[in-house]
């Protein structure tokens, strides 16, 4: 066995202890946040936690109407949309249950059908000396892990939604005592759904290796492929995730948007508006649910990845329990790594001003990168042999020192943060990028569509190098291994990035609160300056999902090809080449379902709040309330509906062209959507923020030039208006669900590669091609 | 030397012969054309020429002005129209010479140095037993075949020009005596420009083989690989024709609707916009003189890729004459195909009513398909032996019987005919999708736009299946010289296609002098139906010119790593990979610079309009004219300037990724190009499309649904004037520009092949990687 510095037991106590660690700041997070109260006795004002947003020039003041009245409002208002998220999730849970107890047969069958289900163990292929597992029990095990990492999957996002609409009212009435003490609630709430989804996701990993071991024995081989199930099911509940809370949240902030404020001419947010709760719940329930689902599923498939890789290598032939467990020991460390960093933002500083919101969430990124960039230092140190051995099917082995892969996890951490960067910049309406933008609205919507467009476009150069940089070093430097734990750099800071990101939402809901509940100009303004830097932040977080998503994606790709046992995927020769032309056709044909559905339900959506306005007499007066439930219900309804057949391309893509067309044409499809997947998403969520954010710049009027634009109303304004909702389905809906177009579609044909790789290709075999 | 029906004597009469009838019904046409006479004397009411157009039921009738002031004032229109395209062209052509003196150099330099410019002959690669050409001769004889190509290129789209400027006031005049007569002068203009460039192409390329040849002898692999410069040179210059061309127009015509339509309140093509002879100049530089270029570089690289083929193939080793000609025998007898198939819409038939314009012109395509499936199958016939051999780098020779050849052809050719009808049937407002898009308009601009980009994505799906089956089976039956005919077969009907094509602008400008002459409405009448129909054509044109597009660029690419000497492109290995991913961001970074450059463009232009607005008294009265000509100046001056750096990004990134990188991530790189640039260029073409006809839809008011949406003026129209602007620099600029991204990266590669063979990867060789 190689000499790693580490023992084996010290990785089977550090890998939980480092779950139970994260887990534990979660839950004391949520306790801190649980101390701001939302029942309408005057204990509202409680003792301070921190002194953290005290001191603050900002001083304290009444809400603009009376106190016990305003905690109520806030009150009711956050029952109302938790309510309505918790019944989307209910009703997409249902369907999602369905389509796991379905899958899961598909999984077991297909798998099991590989070897004919027999249930004879044979020598392995890649260590023929040691009986393996037979197909049969391969399909039950990655049966049962995919039903495993679909169920923690639902679990994070659904305790993220939870915390989220436990928080938002709690940021809005702390909003009162301060900016300073507003971001720390919105911020530890993030954290909360960030430690927590690290956390399980590694934890219930862990276990499942530990329990799959007592069957598999040495069998690394099998036991790893069957653990790529998790990355699977993690994968699969993204989909629901991303594409279900994608148009359920833009249906119905573009409908509430198209009759309030251009119809209605009343501003965003207000309670009059009947889609008001539901585009509200639509934060929690795409950006919050369906985000967390999606890094989820990265983390987890990256991890799948690396493993299967590294279990047919010398890892696994070797059987060396600490090295194999090498990329486990990765997001352990940054928990801890995590852990540090968030302390920089709720307790080693103070923020006194708007003004120094965006720079602590920046200053959040560069803090985790750099720690963590220790972290693997030692981790490559401590549970790598010096140099190991990777085996790729029809090449010769390769030699890896362990310094190498300290490059290979480290070039991925820092293009993550080179992405989110250039996502800022390019987002953000402190640069110039999205302040031509708004020029542009001088002359109208066409100029600022196209200009926004052009943007979008620019905006892919940088990012796209970074990751090229990236996957080129660690190719180069450990092949497919490589590429794996690159993107496990990149996500091993996953805490903290899906606490500033899940940050964003909570702001915004806080705003949306405030607004709601009548709460005074001074509470709106800071909320406000919470929401604008979470516009940014959030572009950030899809920044970091797209990336991680190309590297997993790689990685996977990688990973599915040794499985299958090709050795070259060459695009000049048809099967391959037809595949890549066609792969990189996908993503456009799932933007267009995903876009004309966020259309067609937000058309329902205008009809509806269309009816509520002309049919409830008092309700534009403010003396009624409008059918809030209606509203809810429709996006609900729209979103699962809407959702199937986007679903289904990308769920069926793989098994209907594995099965016909093989494994060479599979191969190619997935590197055509993975090239072509990643250029549309990083465009489509970058044009939206600079949208979202030229908009807003034109409303926020802190510069002579915002000014000259301005005010709200101007012809510039509505312009901008018209840009920021085109963005909505591009930055909300259709964007980010392309990641998990081109993760899941890899992670399945990684998973079915056994079937595919003995009964796929039937049409060309039929055709004798 | 294999048996071939045909003698190698019977090729060189049918070659030249062909191309001189083709030439010759040009010029036929195109003194049909010059006897509807522009001068002001009453002989302007000639005889008729033909019986088409007459015993219509629209009558004759008088203009809305005097006769032969209407005469008169068309006439000045036209001169002006003229006039500003010349200037244009004339100054475009100044840059292209001097960068084509500069880039002659290059490659002369480059290809001289493979060999260290030597001048001494060496034993051939693909057959030793001959003597080949030294590098240096190559390098010679590329550099002609370069200027050459580029200046046939010059020729074919100033000749374009020249006629559509002389047919767009005719068609107008002839407008009074129906809307036959007009539609047969707009179509016989296109024809002459459609004949006269396919003719030409085949002479120029043709003459230059027979020149080469006497140099070269035997050695005809030497030969090819130097004829390849003449694909070059056709695509430099349709790279300055289509960048150029396309910000020129729309930076003309966004400019003059933003101010015109938008801010004014006057119709299109009104004469006191000081834009409106800009406009009218950008249809004949953009559409006829950029389409006409690119198309003509199709043409020309597919010729290109073919001959390379095959010349280090059984035809070229064996030094069958006959065979090594099929490509060009295939274009000979598209023309006579292309002369039998325009009878049928000048001669055959009659245009009775607005409604039978197009259904005419879509006879068109399916008369020159099915007329030129038989003759593909008399030449494979005639001019191919029973079975002849494809050499492949690195892989088993791949023998081929000519039958098979025939359906490699024909799928090209088919699936051309697919693009087209499905390009149709999205962009057409006859049919559901753009009523959808129109019908969107109700909700306002952001629905359309979102509804719009929708439809773009959606129609990529059936065009993209279509190449890929068409590719699956070339290349399967033929390797890369399979791909090559397909592409031939795409473009066999070249003439056809484009005579179609440039009618659109024709009658797109004989509206404009329609209006701008103050015809009578019925006049306006007859030449907005003729325009509508140019629509669709228009945009079917783009759909063959993307779609013959991709086919080339395949096969420039399969010839490229031929001459390169590589025999795999594995996209599981770093270098390719990551020229894979950096290759399919490429298409978005010169989207964004184009469709910048017209944004910056068009603000320039709309700041010239309204000073003049401002500062002219009596302008909008109608009482002085507008300085057209500083507006036209502005235009070519803009567009001049914006089409370097998108330009620089095409020619130098093949170079500089060659020489540094290598060949294999060069390859990777066209080949993610070529698979990401084909669906934004077909989404952003059929997109723009869309908007432009669901505009046209609710202005015309044919059905009680669009009267639903209209009229003129109406919320729902102001919300389809944005969503058409937005989609002008989509579909005439950055989309078409596309095609030559990927065809001029692919020909560069190949031509800069034996360099980058001997020379390239400098980087990586010095990082030893």
């Amino acid at each position: 066995m190689a000499a790693t510095v580490l023992h084996p037991l010290a990785v089977e106590i550090f890998i939980p202890v480092a779950a139970g660690v994260g887990i534990l700041f979660a839950l004391v997070q949520w306790f801190i946040v649980s101390r701001v109260s939302v029942s309408s006795s005057k204990d509202g004002q409680h003792p301070p936690i921190s002194n953290n947003g005290y001191n603050d020039y900002l001083l304290q003041e009444e809400g603009g109407i009376d106190e016990s009245d305003a905690v109520a409002k806030c009150s009711e208002i956050q029952a109302a949309i938790a309510e309505g998220a918790e019944s989307f999730l209910a009703t997409e849970y249902k369907y999602l249950a369905a389509f796991m107890g379905i899958f899961s047969i598909f999984i077991f069958l297909f798998l099991g059908s590989v070897k004919g289900f027999s249930t004879k163990k044979e020598p392995c292929e890649y260590n023929p000396s040691v009986l393996c597992a037979p197909a049969l029990a391969n399909a039950f095990f990655s049966t049962v892990a995919f039903l495993l990492g679909a169920m923690t999957s639902t679990l994070s996002g659904y305790l993220g939604m939870k915390i989220a609409t436990y928080a938002n009212a709690r940021t809005t009435l702390e909003a009162r005592n301060g900016v300073g003490r507003a971001f720390i609630v919105a911020f530890r709430s993030g954290a909360v759904m960030g430690f927590l989804l690290a956390a399980n996701g590694l934890l219930v990993l862990f276990l499942a290796i530990m329990v799959f071991k007592l069957y598999y024995g040495h069998d690394w081989a099998g036991l790893y492929e069957a653990i790529a199930g998790y990355g699977l099911g993690g994968s699969s509940v993204a989909l629901f995730g991303r594409v279900g809370g994608g148009i359920y949240t833009k249906a119905a902030d573009v409908g509430a948007d198209l009759v309030g404020k251009v119809e209605r001419n009343i501003p965003e947010d207000d309670p009059r508006n009947p889609a008001v709760i539901a585009d509200n719940v639509g934060d929690n329930v795409g950006d919050i649910a369906g985000m967390g689902a999606d890094l989820f599923g990265s983390f987890a498939e990256s991890s799948c990845a690396a493993l299967v890789v590294s279990s047919i290598s010398s890892f696994g032939t070797d059987l060396d329990f600490v090295a194999m467990n090498f990329p486990l020991l990765i997001s352990g460390a940054g928990i801890f790594v995590c852990l540090a960093t968030t302390l920089f933002a709720t307790d080693f500083s103070v923020i006194k001003s708007v003004k120094e919101i965006e720079p602590t969430l920046k200053r959040q990124l560069v803090i985790s990168t750099v720690l963590m960039t220790v972290a693997i230092g030692i981790i490559c140190y401590l549970a790598l042999p010096k140099s190991f051995t990777i085996y790729v099917v029809g090449h010769p082995p390769k030699v890896v020192r362990n310094w190498q892969l300290f490059f290979c996890v480290g070039s991925g951490l820092w293009a993550g943060l080179i992405i989110g960067y250039t996502t800022e910049y390019f987002t953000s309406n402190a640069y110039q990028p999205v302040q031509d933008v708004a020029d542009s609205c001088k002359t109208g919507a066409a100029t600022n569509v196209i200009f926004g467009l052009a943007l979008g476009y620019k905006s892919v150069i940088i990012p796209v190098l970074a990751i090229a940089i990236a996957i080129f070093l660690s190719f180069s430097l450990a092949a497919m291994y490589g590429i794996a734990v690159a993107a496990l750099g990149m996500l091993s800071t996953i805490a903290t990035g899906l606490a500033i990101d899940a940050y964003g939402p909570i702001s915004d809901n806080a705003g949306g609160i405030a607004e709601m509940a009548g709460l005074s100009h001074t509470v709106r303004e800071r909320t406000d300056a919470l929401d604008a830097a979470g516009n940014t932040t959030a572009a950030i977080g899809k920044g970091f999902a797209i990336g991680s998503a190309a590297l997993v994606s790689l990685a996977l790709f990688g990973a599915f090809v040794s499985q299958a046992g090709i050795a070259v995927v060459d695009v000049i020769q048809p099967k391959e080449f037809v595949g890549l032309l066609v792969g990189a056709m996908l993503p456009y044909w799932f933007s267009a379902m995903t876009m004309k559905s966020v259309g067609k339900a937000a058309l329902s959506m205008v009809e509806e709040v269309r009816r509520q306005f002309s049919t409830i007499p008092g309700l534009m007066e403010g003396q009624v309330k409008p059918d809030y439930k209606r509203c809810v219900q429709i996006s609900t309804d729209a979103s699962i509906r809407e959702m199937i057949p986007p679903g289904a391309l990308v769920m069926l893509t793989p098994l209907i062209v594995g099965t016909l067309f093989g494994v060479p044409t599979l191969a190619g499809l997935l590197a055509g959507a993975l090239v072509s997947g990643v250029q549309i998403a990083i465009s489509a969520s970058n044009t939206g923020g600079a949208w979202d954010n030229a908009k807003k710049y034109i409303e926020a009027g802190a510069s002579e030039h915002a000014r000259s634009l301005g005010p709200k109303g101007s012809e510039a304004h509505k312009a901008a208006v018209i840009g920021d909702t085109i963005g909505d389905p591009l930055k909300d809906t259709s964007g980010p669900s392309l990641n998990i177009l081109i993760k899941l579609m890899a992670v399945e044909s990684l998973v079915f590669a056994p079937f595919f790789k003995a009964h796929g290709g039937l049409l060309f075999k039929l055709l004798n091609l």
